[in-house]
């Protein structure tokens, strides 16, 4: 069978019903998305959410060695504050990254400026940016889009749409999910799309409940829910300067149980739509890894075949290539032993105990012609597990990557 | 400047004057290459080597966890002949991987007939296989193609060109670099352009010299030899299952110097035309590491820029976007502080010190315009050093890698 895949195939973004929730629906959170002038485009690039009250927080931020300024100054913002922030002032459109001394000066005006019109302690306000790097933020419009900001503040659904579309950037589609658990809400909004011009974009998300969660709790959940979200994603294994990821509780409602488990939901949820929005990408591939030696062996080992370029454009192709599949574990250095590999795609198994195994190649390209697909690795080396999304790798990706306008 | 990248552009494979000296110049050497009928297209596809005299050779191999039946036991084969080799027979169209114990038997039974017609031991026989993975070779075929070869043998230099049009796969033009130094001839010939259809495919190289080198004093030159050519090659970070570099020395000639520097450079520009052929690449560029705190951690950091999709499509779209080499420079482990760090493209400084450097970004995307760029990335860590090359990534690489008839 011939799997047909056309360069000229135009590339239709897909759309998602917005979500029940979103984070003004948590209680004492208002918000506001304006037109500040710093995006070409004169698409919303400023936006501010204000908690009525201090609210515990707990953020995880880049591992890249070249954080941009903004990241450097939230994390000390949360650490002298503990952990307690007033409100998080977002700009898109500039990453204010590789910005030396002055992107550091600009991060904190921008801070300052919104703790004045508070009137609260600098380091309860936590600053984001995102965008074009290497270029200084223009200062005047990014002031005058906090002080716009900062009066259009409203707790309504529609102000905390405004936020979502102001953090955007290269975004096809705005990125919410949502639940009801555990006596409380859940709600989530993020931006990201892999690193995409005109420089490279970031991963921003902002995830609350409205449920009592300690600063503490929400410390030790953290991780976890890290790992199994936003850390479980590839678009192109290129970790930005910029990258955020906060939570918070606003305290509002009794837990009635586990605030996890839905709080995981909506973080995998925000994960799977960044993942979907990839660079071009047609599918999410879920790529499960069990009977590793440990867990995070598992992760190192999804990730190295999710990382992929050959796995990536199979995928792409709708191409049922185990070959590439099971070559990529048995490149992962955290494998001990390969003996017993299975490989199961879309529920078919094409791989066991070293061979092949017959399978209709037509029906399962077919049924690999969706917006999921599922590949499982099962190792007999211990019981760790791990599961991580990649996008697939197609003509879109070379397009928004290299045409570029110098 | 708009960089234009079309879709439509035609793909033309580059290509490249024969080299004066092939693997039959060495002395002692006689070779063939014949149609056996494993490919479907009918072209070469069974290719031999023989030594009038056992001569030394050393070998490295996949590091793949999955080696194909080939790996294994030419791997067995040099450790009971002390590396002391009579013939290496060669088929490309079937890589014998992930075959099984038939596969084992498959590829003793090609040294095996080898071995009964020279006269020789099993283990002064080598195996390599390219091609489909998690197929049974046509052992009749192979059989048939292996007889012919040998009475095909030749020491003319079309007998080792031959024996190079038979150990290709989905290469598009034919490899092999040769020079004259230390009283010495040296010439290699080698196969890969990747992993790609119809499932993945293999490095092979094949480098010899007529000086007198000992099997010891190849084995010590060795893993230098490999580290700076093949093994610093990227094309899509996915080390196949039959991955194979054979080395040796027919001692026929006195050495006047040092043999390392002339291997060295064959095995440099073998290593310079796989990336160059890679998946429809349009440029090798070669990634300079400086400053880092070892070789190694040079060698993992310039890996690590070389296997971002993001700094390929930025290569292939001649995109001067520095922002993609810095940051992920930054996303290396190996990295102890990125302070100070330079990054110099085509000779041009774009980045120091934690900034970005004033330059004409249409000027360096016309120098980018090349066949041939260079990238260099300096940090304070230490002296250690390394550089690696890259293939570009562009659409061509998402239809050879995708556009897959199931």
């Amino acid at each position: 069978m011939r799997v047909s895949v056309s360069k000229s195939r135009p590339y239709v973004p897909p759309s998602f019903p917005p979500s029940e929730l979103t984070l003004t629906s948590l209680g004492g959170v208002r918000a506001a998305g304006v037109r500040a002038g710093i995006k070409p485009s004169g698409n919303p690039d400023v936006g501010l959410l204000v908690f009525d009250q201090s609210t515990p927080l707990v953020g995880v931020f880049t591992q890249n060695k070249l954080p941009a300024a903004p990241v450097g100054l939230s994390r000390e913002h949360l650490a002298r504050s503990g952990g307690r922030v007033r409100a998080i002032v977002v700009n898109s459109g500039n990453a204010n990254a590789c910005t030396g001394a002055r992107g550091d000066a600009d991060a904190r005006a921008m801070c300052a400026r919104v703790a004045a019109a508070l009137g609260c302690a600098i380091e309860e306000v936590l600053v984001c940016s995102t965008g074009v790097i290497g270029v200084n933020l223009p200062m005047d419009r990014v002031a005058a889009g906090i002080d716009q900001a900062l009066t259009e503040l409203s707790p309504e659904p529609a102000a905390g749409r405004a936020f979502l579309a102001a953090i955007q950037t290269t975004d096809a589609f705005p990125k919410e999910a949502s639940t009801r658990d555990a006596g409380g809400m859940f709600a989530g909004v993020c931006k990201g799309a892999g690193m995409i011009q005109p420089d490279m974009a970031t991963m921003l998300a902002f995830v609350g409940t409205d449920l009592v969660v300690s600063a503490e709790e929400l410390r030790e959940a953290m991780p976890r829910m890290a790992a199994a979200s936003f850390n479980a994603v590839h678009v192109d294994t290129h970790a930005s300067t910029n990258d955020t990821f906060l939570l918070f509780a606003t305290g509002r409602a009794e837990r009635t149980g586990d605030f996890r488990p839905p709080l995981s939901r909506v973080c995998r949820r925000l994960a799977w739509l960044i993942a979907r929005d990839g660079e071009g990408a047609t599918k999410v591939t879920t790529i499960d890894v069990r009977g590793a030696a440990s867990d995070e062996a598992a992760h190192a080992i999804a990730s190295h075949v999710a990382a992929s370029a050959l796995v990536r454009t199979a995928l792409f192709g709708n191409d049922p290539n185990w070959g590439r599949f099971v070559s990529q574990v048995g490149n992962a250095r955290e494998v001990r032993s390969i003996e017993g590999l299975r490989c199961t795609l879309q529920g078919i198994s094409v791989f066991e105990n070293g061979g092949p195994m017959p399978f209709d190649r037509g029906a399962l390209s077919h049924a690999m012609n969706v917006e999921d697909v599922h590949l499982v690795l099962e190792l007999r080396d211990g019981q760790g597990r791990a599961s991580v999304m990649t996008s697939d790798l197609g003509y879109r990706y070379v397009e928004v990557n290299a045409e570029y306008t110098t």
